[in-house]
């Protein structure tokens, strides 16, 4: 008999159909009768256990047992989904005797986040926190839908490398064959040589950061999603794409995850059809006149600075995304194209989402004379990224591009607390299991 | 003015248009004309230099040189595509002035594997080249459509590790803030974790193998198509979804990879709807009967018996595909589930694509006893994979799964000679750049 779906029963009322999954919760009644939850990837169900013999053959089964069952439909107004089984026949597929670490059925999980990440693989099973990495699938799919849309092409760029790429610093070292090797931290240097192949490429993908701290918004190996494209105007034709990126993956977390989105009760975010901008020397005036605080000499944003900004778009723009553009060029890597207007100044911007920078991006330097000169003016050598630099002499359009970091995204969305939450299995200075 | 682009032509007869791209070819004629193919990232098109501004505006520039060029287009069923463009005005957003290390507009490269590597920046420029990553990345599209429209939902798992996974050996070690860890050689453990949350999981993702030889069939690094689901009978299961996935990518690149297939004179596999399954030892009997080897008491085939078998699969059934199933328990993971018919053999199987080894899958255990069993046949203590097998404590449904070489693939498809030619910049004991 065909396996039938927890969210397909309203197709086969009155019919006797096959069922399998997790008993989520088990609710026993002082007459005898039993209440199970049944637990399936398309969500949860309802089975009434009355017959003694039924109840016999689930007795001593805790919570995460899986089960096949073979019941009758009926239609229930009460239950959740309005659709129940009933006379149920179990066959047990697995027997779980032992309690879990902590129950997973209550909407909220009362663990501390250390307990619950060291036994994510039975915390994940939780409803709402399915829905946080449904919800993540679903924005690396709505990311990639809109890049193949507009001709970009894939790309999978290698995470080991034998020089320790763009800024040297922060890199994990490996052993690699009795030389030493690289993890990447980004696939920037390779994203670009491939705008010289495809002029237009995107990549998720694994990064790794060996950087040394503990916050709630730093993981040390997550998931960048990575874009790059030739033929640009300048910075402004990237932050163009990115807005029709972000809008594209809200649009489609709106359209397949309405369940999720719901269970988390997610504030869809206000992404007007282009984002607020501001200039970053303009960003410090504004800071310095509202909130008193001078930073006008600082080549960087404090977190709460960005966090002061993205109030001021969400009131005065109607936005949770605003753009920050024109870093200084002391702040950001050698290979990034300054203002021309202004050349203390960069053609970069930061996203931010809420508060909180997002994304990072901007257009790159494109003739191979600046890449020499740029190096030369931060004392690194040509051969520390002689493959690199080849490729800008043999002829690179105008390009730039962007890195959305996928849990950092899920974070801000679903407005969780720690970072952690919105990897499955996170990697900080002090976690590598599970 | 708004960039047409090559494959765009026939909607602008007449029109004076913007187009932007690489030099690809520059031919000049006795009479002072020049021939350029411009290349853009829908094709290649060519431009008719006649008046001497233009043919002085562009004199100096080397191929590959980047251009914008305004022009008119004409029918010219002579040309190319059918189209062409006069009385270009070119400007140039970057100058080449040194030859290429190897030339890239012939059909085929005529370098040294390793000079192609190594210069692979700019090589992979040509288009035959970039024809195979366009079908590598419909592959992985392919894959992940087929998946999604099958209740599969996309994770990410840690490619860093605190123990050296599966089987101990072959992997990469990190030093993590001081720590030793490990580079995933695939994502087995996690997913089936994760069945346990989703049911059917897919990742697309790198994996990282340490086996230090140099064959033309192995790297070190790369891309792993992997996929896991719960509530099987048995391996039969996942043959079935196996079929379907690559019946689908196959149909994917057929409908959306018509120029590289052709480009590539790619003979596009027989993959019947049920593609023909060998059981291990009597493949064994067959190779004996017919070919006069002996390997009746092996653990495993060698690759000349996969080619053999290759060979009577497509002569018999008319398959490029065929499954042997049943491989012995000695030669595979612990967590392997075995024949309950014969325990020698396990419920495991490769497919093998054109006589080469393209995928393993398989059932997997699902008990914990079986687990605590199998561990301590082989001399594996528990404390070593702690939290995986904590999952089956929990609640397992009999899951299995498998998981495809992104690169193998792309390369016995087209019948590339060596892997490298099937990823961008590939990692092997030598290798580590670009």
């Amino acid at each position: 008999m065909e396996r039938v779906l927890s969210n397909e029963l309203s197709l086969h009322v009155g019919e006797r159909i096959h069922m399998a999954g997790w008993m989520h919760r088990i609710r026993k009644l002082g007459s005898g009768m039993v209440f199970v939850h049944l637990r399936d990837r398309a969500g949860i169900c309802q089975i009434v256990v009355e017959s003694p013999e039924a109840v016999a053959s689930i007795d001593g089964l805790l919570v995460e047992s899986v089960v096949e069952v073979e019941g009758t439909v009926v239609a229930e107004p009460q239950a959740a989904g309005g659709y129940e089984l009933h006379d149920p026949a179990f066959t047990v597929l697995a027997r779980v005797t032992e309690a879990l670490p902590f129950p997973i059925s209550k909407p909220v999980i009362n663990a501390h986040l250390d307990t619950f990440l060291d036994h994510a693989m039975v915390g994940l099973r939780a409803p709402a926190k399915q829905a946080i990495f449904r919800l993540s699938a679903a924005a690396a799919h709505g990311f990639r839908s809109v890049l193949d849309a507009k001709g970009f092409t894939e790309i999978a760029t290698p995470k080991i490398l034998g020089t320790a790429s763009e800024s040297g610093a922060n890199v994990f070292a490996i052993d690699y064959f009795g030389k030493k090797a690289f993890l990447a931290q980004s696939p920037q240097f390779y994203k670009q040589i491939m705008v010289g192949v495809f002029e237009r490429v995107y990549e998720v993908a694994p990064v790794f950061r060996a950087e040394p701290h503990q916050t709630i918004r730093h993981l040390n190996e997550y998931v960048s999603m990575d874009a790059e494209m030739g033929f640009i105007k300048d910075h402004t034709t990237v932050m163009a794409m990115l807005t029709d990126v972000i809008r594209g993956i809200l649009s489609s977390l709106a359209d397949h995850c309405g369940r999720e989105l719901e269970l988390l009760k997610v504030d869809m975010p206000l992404a007007p059809e282009m984002f607020p901008t501001v200039y970053f020397p303009e960003a410090q005036e504004w800071i310095f006149e509202h909130h008193g605080e001078d930073c006008r000499n600082e080549p960087d944003l404090a977190p709460q600075h960005e966090k002061w900004l993205g109030e001021w778009a969400k009131q005065t723009f109607d936005s949770d995304f605003l753009f920050v553009t024109g870093y200084p060029m002391v702040k950001r890597p050698f290979y990034t194209a300054p203002n021309p207007a202004d050349p203390r100044y960069s053609n970069s911007f930061d996203l931010l989402f809420r508060g909180t920078e997002l994304v990072t991006g901007g257009q790159r330097l494109n003739s191979f004379e600046d890449y020499a000169a740029a190096l030369e003016a931060r004392g690194m050598t040509q051969e520390a990224v002689a493959s690199y630099i080849e490729t800008f002499r043999f002829g690179m359009p105008p390009h730039g591009g962007f890195a959305i970091g996928l849990e950092r995204f899920v974070m801000q969305l679903t407005g969780l607390a720690n970072l952690r939450e919105a990897a499955l299995f996170p990697r900080d200075m002090e976690r590598l299991a599970p």
